[in-house]
């Protein structure tokens, strides 16, 4: 018996250390160490870099360099450089900044919406839909976030019929790709895969992507047991950036060096440079002063020193 | 499509902390605390605890006190209390300390049996003989290791067959489980799978164990897959104690708590209390001064503070 069947044969992979990780970190970095980290990413091969956040200094201020940072990046063919955008005065303004995509966001869970953002779900779906339209007009992609795919904070489980209707209002408001986010890293494989069952009811496979913080270290598996349904596209964070908000200490999104040392086992294509992505974590761990959560890297560090 | 049609129904988890993992860190930790930790691991409802090592202390100062811990341990009924015994004379003083079932182990690596105790595998396994002998004359049962099962620090991919006959030599020797053991824990999903599809050939999936160091992350990973080929015993140390030897500085065997939060979540049997497991690996953590490699446990910590 074989266990890994309907593996694909190419992943790509999102890097969202420069926003979804950096914004959760304390440690304020300039926008020249951002610049610098982005064009190590996409130096390594990443074709997606998430780089920035248009939103509210006062909510992040991680991410009030966002117009530097992207002004600020020498581009690379090929790369596609985005940015998060709540509303449309973040839109405008990462169009100005030349940012080449822009995300969108809503939860699966209705009191993670009511307590993050003030609104329901809906009233939160609808307000994204002056940013779709604007995105549209201009022919600039829109990618959209689903998060707490699998549990919430404050309610615990999340039913996978919340999860799938969430992506399919996102795909019918004209998001191209569906990012679903376990936000708070709870989910083992059973539940991964029962809520990507059901959302596939929804969403074709090839519009989907996977989304999950290691908080309790089952982030690899679940991705794993995603590529095994067919998903092809991983969000990962360089040096596994970031943390829990709601678990202070804890760690953040899965680290893209062991995402990638996975794949590379597994014979999976997704062109990345290991050896210059270990590089890239190194040197924005070193600028956070901290050692990367990533036991890929950390291990390399070992065997070089 | 399901992923995990063969998944078992209840795993025996095999709690090496006090032994594998205790061994590879550098602060000692004297018989009490051993001991403390050792019946927390079976309040905690751990039916197997590897207690020790009847090695040289020379080589292993660690295991020095493995006579007054196995001595001091106030037994649990249903527990198997284990130790290493690389020789006879290790085995006598195991037997006289009351232990409950004995270990040897070979290497599937020609280099680093050569390395490690200077002599082929072939001469190591007929080292083995002999406490085998004495321990059916005792009624003692004797599990054998594989280390080096995917990979070698020193000739790094290690072929299949050569595991599988390892297995098969130690199998026939009497031992009644063959731990495989990713030393090094360079092993991906398929490394693994292929490693054991080859296994299988020569031993039955009920007299195997895993035994994965997580020094890539990958530990979990490895185990799902291992579960979906039918494996249903699990080593793996609390705290994920341990590191190394050849990559300081990197994490150790894979850390119980993550083992056990992902069998809790594909609903797999296995008779361990999360709470009580969770304390004996901060109660550890603690005497060592250094934070879990759990990330579950981390987690739980961060929660609680």
């Amino acid at each position: 018996m074989t266990v890994n069947m309907a593996l694909p044969s190419s992943v790509k992979i999102v890097e969202v250390g420069a926003r979804d990780g950096l914004q959760n970190e304390k440690t304020l970095i300039d926008a020249t160490d951002k610049i610098e980290l982005i064009e190590q990413l996409a130096d390594a091969g990443v074709s997606y870099v998430e780089s920035g956040s248009f939103v509210s200094p006062k909510w992040v201020p991680q991410m009030a360099t966002s117009t530097d940072v992207f002004n600020g990046i020498k581009r690379k063919d090929g790369v596609t450089y985005a940015a998060l955008t709540p509303n449309l005065k973040g839109f405008e303004a990462a169009v100005a900044a030349g940012c080449d995509e822009v995300a969108i966001f809503g939860a699966a869970s209705e009191s993670f919406s009511q307590k993050n953002i003030n609104c329901s779900i809906e009233e939160s779906l609808a307000r994204f839909a002056p940013v779709v339209t604007a995105a549209k007009a201009k022919g600039i992609a829109v990618r959209g976030y689903v998060s707490c795919v699998v549990g919430c904070p404050y309610e615990g489980d999340i039913a996978p019929e919340q999860v799938a209707k969430v992506a399919k209002t996102l795909l019918d408001m004209g998001c191209y790709e569906i990012s679903l986010g376990d936000t708070i890293g709870v989910g083992t494989v059973k539940s991964v895969t029962e809520m990507l069952t059901e959302v596939l009811q929804q969403v074709p496979v090839d519009k989907l992507a996977v989304h999950f913080h290691d908080t309790y270290g089952q982030a690899l598996t679940n991705i794993y047991a995603a590529l095994n349904m067919g998903v092809s596209v991983v969000d990962s964070a360089v040096s596994g950036l970031g943390g829990c908000p709601y678990a202070k200490g804890a760690s953040g999104n899965v680290a893209t060096e062991d995402v990638v040392y996975m794949l590379n086992g597994l014979g999976i294509e997704h062109g990345i440079d290991l050896d210059k992505l270990l590089q890239a974590g190194w040197f924005i761990s070193d600028k956070l002063g901290k050692a990367p959560t990533s036991k890929v890297s950390n291990a390399y560090r070992a065997k070089a020193t």
